[in-house]
């Protein structure tokens, strides 16, 4: 029951990227769940990874591997995360590396190991080299619709984005995979998120865009609050469209393909919530008027994560009183209740720590009515802001996750 | 579908104290609604509040009107919280109370209000006022049992606890009530607590116990992890006892206290959790081996709001996994996950940041089929620890806080 997702877009060919992908029956048969992304040479790789500290074996080694420049190779595997499986884990995935690194010439540091799937479960390492060979038989540059589906667990659908951007007279590409439909599954850990452009970048310049963009795209979506033992964001530059190489943010190429990538960002990280465990609404929480920007993004949290505000979301009721009850909760410093302003889908719900004097029930219950939600709430302390990105609360949610083991 | 929650027990006379209920038709009609509590000359009375910013208009009243001595009678009505009323809220509550001022001959000052219900609408002054007559008229020393009624919203059942104590050969009684079934409910807040005892006691002392002790009970359950607008609790000492009036918490006497009312004040605390909305267990999540208290209680209460292990409780899921994530992002400093050791009702089920060695899933079955779930959690860090009890989280739960106003 995904909310607004649209269809796989058409991805062409991302110059220095090929994709193969390959069924090795970790989980179940039938399904696609191995990817392996080959890089061209000299591309540049940047990478974010889970703050957990339970963070799994593949996280660890994917960090080693790409503080060592020359990333060649991404190896994907759905089915098992490989967390909460201590050193046999590491030596597992350093194994399926290993693998890869000989089949195609390379050192093993230039293999970038990625898991996905249940925890604590030791990863079938003999299924996943099986797969490898054919994998790389089919490496294409067409495969990014294959590669969204062979990096999907219990998402519903396959997530892909592209842009393209013209800058003085040349065309750059930006196109991105990701997966997850909470921030952990049960079981199911991961939010995985894959982005390749054609444009050439130093290294240090794609990892500081990375960070950033990182923060507002997929650190600012919520389904249940938790963060995932394997939750790793990838973006490559392979440097094909023959641009002299970035070397600074500042360069206003850098700032053209910053505003192309945030979107495709954006859009990947959307669709992640679009397509959240049980999801009825996306929903888009807006905190303005803010004395520091932490103050916005810790109330706007609080609010994505409130269950009584995701289930008032479910029932599509206008429950302002839970919103202002959260906020006031929230922890902001100097908090002024009275300045306090509450609008939905453009309906001016609440002020001056109280329902508006205008509101009418019928407002909120037009407000609330459709799947799209905007949720603006005004502190009235300042102009700093955030924006968080979420779903409701709905049976279908405890049904997933009450009941995916038993 | 309260769990484990016993009948109300018979609470005897606590001298000093008189209960008076009445019907007022505020929300529905036969419905004990209004309750008073009468309390004698130089009773000691001490109170905590919440730390909500957006309190309700009776709070506010009731914390001015508490540290102003003297305190004769607690006025409570359900049904209407009073909070997101703005001025007119701090106006109706004032109303009320100078109306059983005037009744009783008592200044205004020495009335503290309460109100518990639907937020956001504005207080029936009058209805309130109509019913306090018959209410006074009502006043008894044995009406314990109608006042846990007459407390409560959508809680299931009346909560009530009872403790006696014998020091050097006097007996000693505490009695209390509470209200709650969430943090918060539906348009319908709070938490409140109602504890008595006829010792004597100096205010001063009777306020810093009540601090200490609902830090181990009404500070340490959760629901759902919100905050009422109006949640209170009130401690009264009447001294009808007879003994010395304590001055210091170091007495003997107050040592014994601080026992008895401990267990009064878990029990009420408990209670609203086995009344959990929605609720299939009575969970007790311990967290041990901390290096600080403060990480003790932010990972026991991490693991008790995570709709994850709330959901894998609700289906009897030993789904350790879940738990070690949250303990990862709890934001332990320099946690060391290879030292953190995980309990399930007396099984080992993870050590060394991973499952047992001898763990089989037959084991974590039997942990977590009962309805008390004892969950303890060793950092292996150091000596600090902390205790928070919650529930599960269910279908139920999003029926109850979805559909309450549709």
């Amino acid at each position: 029951m995904a909310v607004g997702l649209h269809d796989f877009p058409f991805i062409p060919e991302i110059k220095g990227i090929r994709i193969g992908v390959a069924e090795a029956g970790i989980k179940r048969p039938n399904k696609k769940d191995v990817v392996i992304f080959e890089l061209c040479e000299d591309a540049s790789v940047a990478g974010v990874f889970t703050q957990n500290a339970f963070c799994a074996a593949p996280v660890r080694i994917c960090q080693q591997h790409l503080g060592l420049s020359g990333s060649r190779y991404l190896l994907i595997n759905t089915g098992n995360a490989n967390a909460g499986t201590g050193k046999l884990g590491l030596a597992t995935a350093l194994k399926t590396c290993e693998f890869l690194a000989d089949q195609t010439g390379v050192n093993v540091e230039a293999i970038l190991p990625f898991s996905t799937g249940v925890i604590g479960e030791p990863l079938p390492v003999d299924k996943i080299i099986a797969a490898i060979p054919a994998a790389l038989g089919n490496l294409s540059a067409n495969n990014w619709h294959s590669a969204g589906i062979g990096i999907m667990t219990t998402d519903t659908l396959p997530k892909g984005s592209i842009r393209t951007f013209e800058f003085e007279g040349k065309t750059y590409s930006i196109a991105g995979i990701s997966k997850g439909a909470g921030m952990i599954r049960p079981n199911m850990a991961t939010m995985l998120g894959y982005v390749c452009s054609d444009i050439a970048m130093e290294v240090s310049v794609l990892q500081s865009i990375l960070k950033d963009v990182v923060n507002k795209s997929f650190n600012r979506i919520t389904i249940d609050s938790d963060t995932s033992t394997n939750d790793s964001c990838i973006a490559v530059a392979t440097g094909m469209a023959g641009n002299v190489k970035i070397t600074s943010v500042d360069e206003p190429l850098a700032q053209a393909f910053i505003v192309a990538f945030t979107e495709v960002m954006q859009e990947l990280a959307h669709a992640i919530v679009r397509d959240g465990e049980g999801a009825t609404k996306f929903v888009t929480v807006e905190v303005v008027g803010a004395a520091m920007q932490s103050d916005a993004t810790k109330t706007a949290f609080e609010i994505a994560h409130s269950p009584l505000v995701k289930t008032a979301l479910f029932a599509s009721d206008p429950n302002w009183g839970r919103i202002l009850a959260v906020v006031g909760r929230a922890g902001v410093q100097n908090l002024d209740v009275d300045k306090v302003q509450l609008h939905i889908n453009g309906f001016e719900v609440a002020r001056n720590g109280g329902r508006s004097p205008d509101y009418l029930e019928e407002h909120g219950k037009q407000a609330m009515a459709p799947q799209e939600i905007h949720i603006v709430l005004d502190l009235g302390m300042g102009e700093e802001s955030d924006v968080v990105w979420t779903t409701d609360f709905s049976h279908e949610y405890v049904t997933i996750n009450a009941e995916y083991r038993t």
